[in-house]
Formats: C-alpha cells, structure tokens, sequence
C-alpha cells in the first residue's frame, strides 16, 4: 500500500461525515480515481463496470467488479477478503443481462437497497444503463447524487501524496527535456512521442512512472490550434510551432506541465503571445496563496491579457492528483471568473493556459501547490518558447 | 482522412438503415471509437461530454463538443463548417450547469427534440447525468436504447480497415520483441514499459504508432494471477512469470497481442498450462472461418481444456478494431459458448486465452482475421514460453 492504515482511514472518516451531511447511508463510487483515494485499488479494469460501495452501518468500503479483476483487489486494496466482490464472467458484455443486477442482487442481501443511495450521475463510467438498472430494480430506495462528494475531500492533499507529486514532477521534467531533446525539422511526432513515454516510463535511477490519465498531447502547426491532438506519422517541419502536454505519474498522483517549442524563427505573434501568456502566469503565481479564491488567481491571469488585448475564453486552471483515463483534472474548482473556492495549503492545481488560435496555437502551465503562506512549482523548468 | 468519402457515406448508410429498422429518427453517439467511425474526429476529448449527432432528415453527421476542441473536429474530420459545434466554456465542470443543456438546445432548433431518439445507453462516456438531462428537457422525445448499434455494424471491417490493422500488427510484433529483449532480473518493471511504448509508437523506419485503447498490461509473479495490473516500479526476480498484454495502433486501428516470458526455469505447472493453452488457442484457430460461430470456436477451445482438466471462467475472445481509452475492445460478440454470432469474412477479434490462476498466471493471444475460407493471424510470432 502506498499509504498507512490511518491515511485510509482519515479519508474514509471524510467521506462518512459529507454521506451524514447529505443524507445518503449508502454510497455506490465509478469513478476510478475515488475507488483508488478510498481502497488503493489500483488495476485497468474500468472497462466493465465496477466500484465501490461505502455504507454508513459498515466499517469497511466494498469492492466490486469482474471475477477476473478481483484478483487485482486482493493484490493493491487494503480490503478483507470478504469485502472484495466479483460478479460472474456472463455479465460481461451480453446484455440483456448486466453487471449491475449482481449489485442490486448484492445491496438486497445487505438491506441496503431501501436506504437512500449516493451515485456519482456524471462520473465516468456511470453510465446510463448502471442507473437506469439501479432506479429499476430498487424501488424502495431514494436516490442522491454524490457526483464530486468525494473528489472534494480530494481537493487538499496529504503530505505523503504530496510526496508523490513531487515524485512525478521529477518524471514531468525529464520526460519534457527529451521532448526538446528529440524534435527535429524531419523526425517523425510518433518517434518523439515513444522517446517521451519512454522517459516518463523509465525514469532516472530511482524511480520510474506510470500511464497518465491523459495522454500525452503533441501537435504542430495547425493542429496546434486544437487542444487534445496527438502524435501521429507527420514529421516535424521548419517554421511551425508544437504544442507538448505531459504529465509524469507516480502511484496514479500526476504532476502535468505544458511547454511550447519552434522550429525555426518564430513569427512575432507567436513571441508575443507567448510573452503575455507568461506574464499572465506570473500574476496568476503572485495571486496564488492561502485565503485567495480560484476566483482571484484568474482575474490575475486574465487581468494581464486584457491589458494586452488578448483573449482566451477557456478557463485557465484546474486540480490535480489522482488520475485514470480519461482525465488527470480533479473535476473540482475551476481557475475561472466567479470560482470562489478558497486555496488553502495542500490545494494543488495545473495553471494552464492554453492560447488556441484560428491556424496556431501555444501552451504553458504550472503544476502548482498552495503553501502555508503561498505558493511553490512543483517543476523548475523554463517557461521561455524552446527554439530548435 | 484515412478513409475516401465513399467510404465514410456507406458507414452513413448502413447507420441510418439500422436507425430505421430500429426506430430511431435522430441517433447520439457518444462512444469515441463510433465517433470517429462515423466522422474521423480524433482527440482525446472524450473526458468531457461530446458527441455525434445522426438525424434522418439531415445528410452529414453533427459533431458537438467543448469549443476548444471544435477546432480538433475541423482537423481531423470531413464534415463541413455548421456541422461543427462547439459549445461554451462556462458548461464545462460547473454544475448545476451541463453541456447537454446546450444539446437540448440544439435539439429544439432542429426540431428533433420530439422525436425518435437513440442513445448509447451503456457506452462509455453517456453518463447518468447525461441521460436524465435529456430525459427532463425532452418531455416530448421518445427514448430508444442504441447501444451497439455502431458498434455491429464495425463487426465486419473493409479491406482499408484490415490495412490499418496489418500495419498496427507490425508495430505490435516490434513492441512484444522489445518486452523479450528488455526484461531481465533486476530491472524496473517500468524500464521495460519505457522500452515497449518506445517501439510501439516510434515503430520502424517506416511508421510510428499511436496510444492504445488499453494500456499495457504487464504484470509478474502473485501479480500475473490478475488480468489487468500495470507496470510499477517492481523489479523483474529470477523464478517469475511475467504476463504482457499490448497492442500497436494505426489510425485507431487495434492489433493486440499477448505473450508470457519466464525468467528461470519454468515450474512443471507453467509449462504445461502454457501447452494446453496453446493446444487450445490452435484448435479454436482451426475452428475459425465463415459459416462458423463465435460459439463454435469457444467450443473448440474448452474442449482442450476441458480434456486436461483445465479451468477457466471468462471469456477467450472478443472484436477488435477502432480503440479508445479504456477499451480496444468492441463490445459486440464474445468467443464463449452460446454466443452464436456467425464469423464472415473480415471479422476480427483477439482470441485472448488469459489463465489467471491462484498465485500465478500466464496469457496467450492472436489477433485474428476470418477470410474467405478460414482465418489468417494478424502477427506471426511464437507462442512458446519465452525464457529468460
């Protein structure tokens, strides 16, 4: 277990007191990263249903999912035995049959079907078949929706996950340096990307990393006008911009960091906008400390681009810890106007800032951590446009 | 594009003559692999709300999603500009606010909110909360569940799909020699995934690969006993097994393929399973060719098994093709017994022979296309034991 006992415990604690304080005795958690926050589970097997269930009358959350994969639960959950369950092979994927009739089969033989029921209504893999099924087949019970009850007892961190943040930044770092290292006007994006994974991967001497819960984002020219494409057979050309977003992993706790490289002689836009978009960063960095609301640190950021006359509508930050695919963020405050989360220390967040423009794009951010009395980067990497 | 218009119409065609017998006048898909068989859109976008829209009335499919990524949709698809949405930032992670607000709206001003519609009940991506958006604001629509409705007809691939697959079958058979060649006693686990993913994305001189619907599975000793646990930073030990599952992909097409390696001398146990395995993977081969059922060829592999005294509860198989996270799976027919899904030629599938024992385990694939008068196996590479 990459955490004590008593780390588990805390955050099970949490989670009972935010299921008291929104009348739900009985909480059914999809989303991969909770499962992981609140069991360790640690295994890619999202693709069928699964999750795990937190009733206020027991002492320990409950594992489910595909006979195969609970294996995995014994392996990576602190879990007894007997509170790791797995559904039988020919619920998979043969409908009309589904594996959440074993769930309701499972919380009837608790007499939890009557209570009033937690679900996570826009979490990942909560699909609207897993509800539908539910509401179907318990009618007796009354359901709540406890989408982000537990990503919001994510928001502050331990120190020990802390720690592997750090431990990532070091993967972000190195895997980004070999991002630079590899782009040449000729070389292909896919042969740059595989030497990233194989930096983010393999690590240095001591550590190495993990899958991202977001892929690595990679794009030139044009497609760097979009957000989310990714390397393919296209070479790298002279006189275009690429647009890098990765992130290193340890023990499924990503640290993300976006960078901007040229080939070639950037056009004057591009330095501009990069320049600003620094600058707005730095304010956005001043503004971020305890007391401060998400709120301020994007009036900060967006204060410096309006002084410029530049204008992005995307928001510009969002949490960051645990992750699964499809996503690393937190789903939790959001680095925009009228956010009015309050930072506090151990808060951590990705302040990206993403310039997609009509032909061409840039991107740069910071993974950052909320102090006792500000702030503090988890990389210590350039911001300045990398040319080549 | 990586298919020719003709090709993407027929797609269309077949959709709407499905959507037609099954009802439907206005489909939504939401499942990124349908996404981008209908469309070719190709982002990892997926981790929040998006879509394609189908309507009966209307000639080209409707891509929607956040406005950032519309610009993605303008790269990487064929449709024209006002088939294009994209919706605004503020209904990004904000509840109570959601962007299938933004659909219903949508809907209303085509006048397809009292229709007919479809939904993906069960993919990935169409949340509880998705559903009960439309649900309440569609008071006049009448829902249908289209769950797999793409997703059989991708069950019978074109001669351009087969390319993509052959071509991520070279990249599959460069990444499982690169796992041969890495793993030794004393190296990280995550050095040898670093090593892999270099392969399976940097490729030959020839082309480079793309991320996986499904991560790499590699996983030794008490940890092969699961089917799906990942590289950490464990270190290879004399006297394990370690299981590897991975795929190379082109153009989203999928070619997976697993294999078990050995470092020692192999126990009595591992050698003879891996035999039987194999026996059982060969006789399934032979039973595969037009005519023949998804049951047929699980009947042949049981029945070795079944003859040695082998057990094994899930499945031996299921379609492969276009991938995205979490799955290069296409959830349509499954090799167990009484699937009776009859193989024509072009079916492809994993035939994924995953024996997941108490303490131990050991995995044996091919991907596999049906032809004419048989099948052919996508990779030609030894199923033996791989000792090290």
């Amino acid at each position: 277990m990459h955490f004590s006992s008593s780390e588990f415990h805390n955050r099970l604690k949490k989670t009972k007191a935010s299921m008291i304080k929104n009348n739900i005795e009985v909480l059914i958690i999809t989303d991969p990263s909770n499962m992981n926050y609140l069991t360790g589970y640690d295994g890619w097997s999202f693709y069928v249903p699964q999750g795990v269930i937190i009733s206020l009358d027991y002492d320990e959350p409950i594992w489910f999912g595909r006979m195969q994969d609970s294996k995995g639960a014994k392996v990576t959950t602190f879990l007894r035995k007997e509170n790791i369950l797995g559904y039988p092979e020919d619920l998979i994927q043969s409908p009309p049959l589904h594996p959440y009739d074993y769930l309701v089969d499972f919380l009837n033989s608790k007499n939890w079907a009557n209570k009033n029921i937690g679900v996570e209504m826009d979490s990942y893999y909560y699909s609207a078949e897993c509800h539908a099924r539910l509401l179907n087949q318990c009618p007796n019970a009354s359901f709540h929706n406890a989408y982000l009850l537990i990503n919001w007892i994510r928001l502050i961190k331990s120190d020990n996950e802390i720690k592997y943040m750090k431990d990532a930044s070091i993967l972000t770092q190195i895997g980004m340096q070999r991002a630079y290292d590899s782009i040449k006007p000729g070389v292909r994006q896919n042969q740059v990307s595989g030497n990233i994974q194989q930096s983010l991967l393999s690590g240095n001497k001591d550590i190495g990393g993990e899958y991202s819960g977001l892929t690595l984002i990679l794009a030139s020219g044009i497609s760097a006008s979009a957000s989310h494409l990714t390397p393919t057979d296209k070479k790298f050309k002279q006189n275009e911009g690429t647009i890098i977003e990765l992130s290193g992993v340890k023990n499924r706790y990503h640290c993300p960091l976006s960078r901007t490289v040229y080939i070639g002689n950037p056009d004057s836009k591009t330095q501009d906008t990069l320049k600003i978009t620094n600058e707005g960063i730095e304010s956005a960095i001043e503004k971020t400390k305890p007391g401060n609301t998400a709120h301020d640190v994007a009036v900060a950021f967006w204060d410096v681009l309006t002084k410029y006359g530049l204008e992005k509508d995307s928001r510009c930050g969002y949490p960051i810890g645990i992750g699964y695919p499809p996503d690393w963020g937190e789903h939790t405050l959001s680095i925009r106007k009228n956010d009015m989360t309050v930072l506090q220390p151990n808060t951590t967040f990705h302040l990206m800032a993403g310039m997609w423009m009509d032909t061409w794009g840039l991107e740069l951010s910071e993974s950052i951590r909320v102090t006792e009395n500000g702030c503090e980067l988890f990389c210590n990497f350039s911001r300045k446009l990398y040319l080549i």
